[in-house]
């Protein structure tokens, strides 16, 4: 399907002079309306979503409830989200949750009240009760009855990591992850095939002596004291991987604390891309989930809506980035 | 002005809970129900705000345009800009213009259509002639006619800069940073202000003899190659006052490839408060303005609106932040 980009680029001209052609309001030289007018023929360009979303009737917002924009990959991720949604008419509502499960009622409940067309969710809160279903509503990573999922390929991410390792000559490996099921939630999320795609494929070598590290969700502000504490007992680990960078980023600086060199002592692989800013020393060796592919997806699922279904996901390929601790 | 949050703190209970005595919406036990009346009272809490946008009546929609959520500082911002317009009962609208004018003005547009009930405006695009100033604007950094301005306190942050060189003992001294009026903009911001802070109080130690190095806005990704080709002429710099973290961060990185160690042959400074993700490294000493801060700012402008009035304006203060770089 076309979007006003493709339009524009085809057209050789600017998305506001088609946004003008398509909304025919502000001047456009007649030569290049009707050459805009050839493109949107030619591509079987459905200008009516960026039309519509300039009358009253429809707001043609998407909500986008995530923990924490801050955070470098949901942030990334938002960026790709309403780039995406822009190109299809939609703008985009921003709903920082901070992991609050008040606040995600309140934005629900505004969001049931206001004409909102859709619903991305990113949550580790169990809202299964407060959602309006009768809404477009796309869930990233956590697994909601009847609701269609978004997520990365966290199962092969697993054992990519797997394979790195035993490629290093790694002898004693490590999972660390906050993906246990805590007194703090029971919401199930796609997040726990890192691990579980990371243990069958060591298994599958035949290496059964893995120490899996579980702490529970929501917990996710450990301290570099708790992670002391956790690692402290396995002290002749040579490889650990880390369910999150900011997993991994604690970590190193753990045992860099306590004389250990990485990668020489001990290697590490996070999750999320070895995604850095104003980053003066190593980048971390990461499974890249792809921001944009994601929010492709997202957009795929909730604008193509009928009705909300868990049976229909899409799940992204994820890869190794290879960066200086592995 | 007491909010929401306030209320939820004195009464004891979650901001749920308030929400739904306000809206008289859902359960309550009446005990609590009472107690929160009378804190809404003692505080004089006017929930009005919280209310009304429950309703169809007024979106209570503020639409936010800035250049890249993904920028650490902006994305910081963000995230405090839609935690304050929260707990004043304002949804956000994210409109992320990477720099487009084009983008910018479909967003404008678009917002001028629908009933978005203020805009906050971070863009080095001359948009004035694009802008509706019947509605609330409020403006971060850049200058538009009779619009309220929200900046940091640009000026103190360049004396502030220059003042841990001498410190320092630094003898040879450089600023760096795009906020000259290049070929691509004319729009005035007050971002210059940390070049003229910085090299006034020099001057008013007696120190002239200064490297004033400019590149015109919109190259602001320029290469590590171009940060070279600038900086050779000039080998005996012992500090470098850039304009951003960006810039001091890939300084940082030319100056070591070329065998110099910072701090100890050349002390940095950046601006922005010396924010990293996952940095492994050294951290730079920075200028920090605080996004807190200037989120708070933004809202008193925007919800107490009158009338657009260039006038008006709050700049919020600064600190230097200690990093590793001086």
């Amino acid at each position: 399907m076309a979007n006003i980009k493709d339009v524009a680029r085809k057209a050789g001209c600017g998305i506001a002079t088609v946004s003008r052609v398509i909304n025919k309001s502000g001047y456009v030289k007649t030569e290049t309306r009707e050459k805009i007018e050839k493109v949107i023929k030619a591509l079987n360009y459905q200008p009516n979503e960026i039309a519509r979303s300039m009358t009253l009737q429809k707001n043609h917002i998407i909500a986008f409830i995530l923990p924490n924009s801050q955070h470098l990959f949901f942030g990334e991720l938002l960026y790709h989200v309403e780039e995406e949604l822009f190109n299809y008419g939609y703008k985009l509502m921003l709903c920082n949750s901070s992991e609050q499960l008040e606040k995600e009622i309140i934005y629900l409940d505004m969001l049931k009240n206001n004409r909102v067309d859709g619903l991305i969710l990113l949550t580790n809160n169990d809202v299964e009760k407060y959602l309006n279903k009768s809404l477009p509503i796309v869930s990233f990573d956590r697994l909601f009855d009847d609701v269609p999922l978004v997520a990365s390929d966290n199962y092969q991410g697993g054992v990519l990591a797997a394979k790195e390792f035993l490629e290093k000559g790694c002898k004693k490996l490590m999972f660390i992850g906050d993906d246990a099921q805590g007194d703090f939630t029971d919401v199930i999320t796609d997040v726990s095939k890192r691990r579980i795609g990371f243990i069958d494929y060591l298994n599958s070598q035949g290496i059964y002596d893995i120490v899996n590290l579980e702490y529970p969700l929501k917990n996710y502000f450990v301290s570099s004291e708790q992670f002391e504490h956790l690692l402290n007992p396995y002290p002749d680990t040579d490889g650990i991987f880390c369910i999150s960078d900011s997993v991994a980023f604690t970590v190193i600086k753990v045992l860099e604390a306590q004389g250990k060199q990485v990668p020489e002592d001990v290697k590490i692989i996070g999750y999320d891309g070895g995604r850095t800013f104003n980053n003066l020393g190593k980048k971390i060796t990461s499974i890249n989930q792809e921001p944009k592919l994601i929010a492709k997806a997202i957009r795929k699922l909730l604008l193509n809506f009928d009705i909300n279904d868990g049976n229909k996901k899409i799940i992204v390929p994820v890869k190794l980035s290879k960066g200086d601790t592995t």
